[in-house]
């Protein structure tokens, strides 16, 4: 038990230490530091809150609201600082991605999925 | 980058290894063994993930599916071999949870969560 405990540490300090951890963190702090693209990347991620906020609700999506978000990702798209926030993003979650496979693998195995792997 | 891969294999073989989940393995593997408790079991699952797919799909539940679930979940509850795996399951999805939160925990950090715990 506290094996296990140990081992998610021994992980979390190795992502902590990676480079595209690194990466990740100089990227989000080149935004945060730079006040357009903080303001901007700030209101992209409202923008995709309030919509995702909506859809689990079941409400109706305006087409202002459509249109707001067209223009919000639009202007985050043409931001390089952003661009490179989301590449390392999209690079921290397939890590992440890769881990929860890996170690969801016993459980797996236990409920029958997968078997030819075994 | 590997490094990170290295950990993630090494927590994977300390779960496997783990007491919590032999017992979780070994109840399982009750219940399969037992072809009373294995059809229940399965009619269980296969009533939740229904009523969890009509849910997702926004679709109506009968007052019909309603009872029939309500009976499969009576059935389960008294039957000692699927409280036992469930209570592993239960076990095993808290170790799980605890797992996630140590390793996401770098990334809340960078997006701001959890300062006070730095
Ligand atoms: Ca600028
Ligand atoms: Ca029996």
């Amino acid at each position: 038990m506290s094996n296990i405990y140990d081992h998610a540490y021994h992980l979390e300090k190795a992502i902590r230490e990676s480079t595209d951890f690194q990466n990740l963190k100089s990227a989000y702090e080149a935004v945060m530091n730079d006040p357009e693209s903080k303001q901007m990347f700030e209101s992209f991620r409202d923008t995709q809150l309030n919509l995702q906020e909506k859809q689990m609700q079941g409400l109706d999506i305006t087409d202002e609201e459509v249109e707001k978000a067209r223009n919000v990702v639009e202007l985050v798209q043409d931001n390089p600082t952003i661009a490179k926030l989301m590449e390392e993003e999209q690079r921290l979650n397939v890590i992440i991605g890769d881990i929860s496979s890996i170690i969801t693998k016993p459980l797996e195995e236990v409920y029958g999925f997968n078997q030819d792997e075994q």
